[in-house]
């Protein structure tokens, strides 16, 4: 729902802790757009200085930036925010506050188990399923079409998407954010070959499943993008610590451990039992190998697969993955290959 | 269901503007199978020359073919067209009419909600869901278990299979297919560190989530396959231009834009805010970085990683993705390097 | 539900077909955990040997082993067993059997169509839809929020977890386990440009949907993890053999056919109409081309991309695939280059 009364850049400028730092303070901002596409009287932002050519071209009337550019349009207002990526979404916010969409209550056409324990203020929506024993935290939100398995425990002030799956014994903190389609606690991909007598009188490998009697357990401030899978335990638990931020169609195996604050970008895929440190960063399409540690603070780069342990600190790259530095060395090298070879060659 | 009356091979052929150019133009065909596994008074088809070697073996009493192979069984009848990938199709859709499954009507144990506009012969599936403010074009078709958010518009002639989620103020136009399980206008996967005080009266960094306040527009003749995710735009849209086709398990983040007529195969991921050109081709499991530009008509192969922006008209391979003639001499000269080292020992 | 009386090693070792070598045999068993994790009264198990050097430190009161290791710490109660992975499987059975939480009978507020066989000890969850003309076989179980399309045959004691798509026409074997999310039968990928002429008088290309008529068959023994897709072959079938497991996110192609006893690993991906053959372990983020035949017994490595044809009783990675020991011998002397160019200079 759009405003219809309209702030000052200066009443902006306040609302973010900023400064009006040139052009006109009285200007009226009544809306918000992109460097390319803002028109007068929107506001826009310059976070990326990948967007710092089209700076001198926008037609914006006020800009959010960190510090002054003098590609900057001559009369556009300019005001100072330490982070205007963050600052243009409070504006954002502002402008154009949320809409509150939620069916709030219990849906008289959802189906919740008797004993379920709905704590103050949760919205659960038609056709979501919650089975015995589970326990819903204050103001968690539950859409339409989500299913929640035996004895599930969900904290306070989470969401979840149309069409998440969580399944029985699961553990949320507070907090939690679970896009649609995602599904938690499926089973491990576990199998064995045992060795049996066959009718012939020799012996057969046959492929066995390993009961999967583990949970998984999910921090407070974790968001989970959508599509994306998180197997259950063998037995123990599948960890996500708290603050870890993952993407779209990520799998995380059963067994693994994801350290706080780590981000994992979409299409990558975890093998069971990974140990995945702090503040770790998985790049899109990148893999881990089952019983890889990988330390605090590594970078993993795009497509990049992980097959053995890797220290703090470091970046790797490549598959295997080894440090960012080699596997660049290695790139130049194969780019001037075929020069190096005509030159051996004379 | 199975016609019980059948046509003969001159009677398929003017149903395909074709020709019969040997064998016997009477034959009675009674089904279809692929050129392996027909029988006597089967038709067949040879689209992909990879078949050819299994021509000669075929048991089909006829077979459409795009020219005449001297390969061909001995008193086979030929039929003659132009694509006989597309021609076989209408045959197989001639001698086994599709059935109409699909439930008529508004389901009772549906959930419209009030003032949803359904335009002429929408059909909404049993357990379907959907919000406030949203409107569905004529002869849309919505099948059962569907989640649609608030404020969707959805053009005409489209068909929303089981258990697709398409959140708030997504725009869909005429023609468009979603298949099951895909998610779309998903929370982009948007994240900034603010520097805040803490209590030990240091500075702290914590990862703030950027609302996600955009949307998506998909235009017409788009196809999505199962299990994909689109991410709604930060602000702005996240756009998907007419004829687009995409496979199963794709990713497509907040901001991007496909071009018209472009391909994507499984599995691959494209990062936010990149913009893909019209006849692109993205293979299987390739991946595009976030705000890179790949030019119109570029054929980006398997596995790839494009990490800068491509010009139009180019083909390109490997990660980082370059230009596939540099790819192919860099694979070629790393096949023969052991046999060229060896040489230089000497 | 855990146990209330406890055994022995002894007894477990007898349950197990097991042998106490050292230690108490007659040492009472309350739990169990994994070797880093155990405390006293606790039984563990060491199967993959990389867990060896965290033996010495064991809580454990038992352990599991196929064989004796020096390092078990004194006084610890050891177990032969042959195979001490599912032998653990068996004690944690034993010690907290699995709860049957699931509903039983046709729930009243499912949705199955007038006609629908469902043999004796079938279950139907909450929300759940079968269409018009499907045959579920004894004592299969299908969790809420299922939809399963017209004609599906399902075996006996198959497991069909929350969110599972089943489409039109797909037949599954006995003892099937689909997990949540998965959709069974969506359209293959298929398209053909067809020239048509145009308004302005020439002629221009159209893509044109290239119907998709065939269905899946699933037999015996197959388990599929979650959000998998499988596209119902074009015409004919989309074949996945007995025992195949697959692992998450995994993406099967219109009429494929994936032979007996293979494992595919998460995040993998198969092109339309590949020949994947017996006992082949395609490993995680793999790629197979459409149109390849993978012979039996192949081993593809991680993120390898297979474009080719490949032989039985090879092991393959890299992309292209190439056999295992090229691949590494390129490797190792892309490892060595900087240092070789070094030398050369000299």
């Amino acid at each position: 729902m759009k405003r219809t009364s309209f702030p000052t850049a200066e009443s902006i400028a306040k609302l973010l802790n900023g400064k009006v730092i040139s052009g006109n303070k009285d200007i009226v901002i009544r809306n918000y757009a992109t460097i390319d596409q803002a028109k007068s009287g929107d506001i826009t932002f310059l976070a990326n200085q990948k967007y710092l050519p089209l700076l001198k071209d926008t037609k914006a009337s006020a800009i959010l930036m960190a510090q002054a550019f003098k590609e900057a349009p001559l009369g556009i207002t300019v005001i100072l925010a330490d982070n205007p990526d963050l600052a243009f979404s409070r504006v954002v916010e502002y402008l154009n506050p949320p809409q509150d969409n939620v069916y709030k209550g219990i849906h008289s056409k959802s189906s919740v188990a008797k004993g379920v324990k709905l704590a103050k203020g949760v919205s659960v929506g038609i056709f979501t399923v919650i089975e015995k024993g589970s326990v819903i935290g204050e103001k968690t939100i539950i859409y339409p079409s989500v299913y929640i398995g035996h004895s599930v425990k969900i904290g306070r002030n989470c969401l979840i998407y149309p069409n998440v799956v969580i399944r029985e014994d699961t553990v949320l903190g507070d907090n939690v954010i679970i896009h649609s389609g995602t599904v938690i606690g499926s089973d491990g991909f576990g199998f064995t070959l045992e060795t049996r007598p066959n009718a012939e009188g020799g012996r057969e490998a046959k492929r066995m499943k390993l009961p999967q009697r583990g949970n998984v357990v999910i921090e407070d401030n974790v968001e989970l993008g959508a599509n994306c899978t998180v197997d259950r335990a063998r037995f123990g638990s599948t960890i996500i610590r708290k603050n870890v931020k993952i993407d779209n169609l990520v799998h995380i195996a059963h067994n693994v451990e994801v350290g706080e604050n780590t981000l994992i970008i979409a299409g990558a895929v975890i093998g069971g039992s990974a140990k995945i440190g702090k503040n770790v960063i998985l790049a899109g399409h990148s893999g881990v190998d089952g019983h890889v540690t990988i330390g605090d603070n590594v970078k993993v780069g795009a497509k990049s697969g992980v097959v053995k342990d890797i220290p703090p600190d470091t970046m790797v790259a490549g598959f295997p993955a080894r440090p960012y530095r080699e596997h660049l060395k290695e790139q130049a090298i194969l780019n001037k290959l075929p020069e190096i070879l005509k030159n051996l060659k004379k």
